[in-house]
């Protein structure tokens, strides 16, 4: 019987959600799908290529956001749901990061970011450093909560207190008034004459 | 004979920077000090608590800004400084982001880096946020750097052009410029009357 791509994804999804990302090896996904892990490698040749599928589904899910709204409040939707979406896949901040080591700038949604803020009336130049400080604290941040709440969990780290939506929200609005305001808090050009 | 604290982080450091963060076991360490496992268990209980030794080692190398520089540059020299440490350590920032899950946002850089923000006459709520914003800015982009590299040096991944430090100073004075500014781009209150 031939094994389908989206059974692969599928079987993999449902053992990372299962066990995490330590535990998801190709012996394991071969098993999982009753099949010989040679069998995979038409479609999988390796764990990155793996990996690498994973993070693309996962980001697929990020809603594009409303183009009716302010540039900058795209920004933040985009941001916003980057992080929903993360937190609703176990480990999902892991996979993209460890996947998308070699591509997370050229990525669909690193040129999305590119093209909102270039919208908003920046450079190139601006926009590729704004796309690099927001992908990147938003993984970062997400990787926390999730390594935090499997420490948690397991009872290695106290649970945390407080509306993590809301601190969320506010570490970003600092990210987001960055791309805004390239120059802000530099001495204003004098007036020529 | 008996173990010393600092010849247990020695060991640890050197099985990191020859092996990497997944061949750092309490096992292996004992063998490295040519001890039983249960001889080091006095000093360090787990990998956990290992962790945060090497993680606290790591962060207190990161020298102190002087504080006769404006205080927005006392953090972009914080962030810089951060980095450069960290990438000075095999899987550095895996060691910090793994055993800084529970406790980023209270460590001594956190701390500093609030301290800072507030001698810049920001709020206490604006310098949290800005610490949050700052610390996983840092990490997230550094974790995807040694991650990178060593995905190019296994051939999993190309060898990235361009100026390394320039891209990070460029993505970071991004994330500084929003802490100069946080209500930059906003609509400007109207002048009374």
């Amino acid at each position: 019987m031939a094994i389908r791509r989206q059974d692969i994804l599928a079987a993999a999804q449902r053992i990372l959600s299962e066990y995490g990302l330590a535990d998801l090896t190709m012996r394991r996904l071969a098993a999982e799908l009753d099949v010989q892990p040679g069998a995979l490698y038409w479609h999988v040749p390796n764990k990155q290529a793996l990996l690498a599928e994973l993070a693309d589904d996962l980001l697929a899910r990020v809603p594009e956001p409303s183009s009716r709204r302010r540039w900058d409040r795209q920004l933040t939707q985009l941001a916003t749901d980057l992080r929903t979406t993360l937190l609703g896949q176990r480990d999902g901040a892991e996979v993209v990061s460890a996947s998308r080591a070699s591509s997370l700038d050229t990525s669909h949604l690193g040129k999305r970011i590119v093209e909102i803020v270039q919208a908003g009336g920046h450079t190139h130049a601006h926009a590729s450093a704004s796309r690099d400080a927001l992908l990147h604290f938003v993984i970062g941040y997400t990787f926390d909560e999730q390594s935090h709440a499997l420490m948690a969990e397991h009872g290695a780290a106290p649970a945390r207190f407080g509306d993590s939506d809301a601190a969320y929200a506010a570490a970003l609005s600092v990210v987001i008034a960055g791309v805004r305001a390239p120059t802000a808090g530099r001495a204003a050009p004098r007036p020529a004459g």
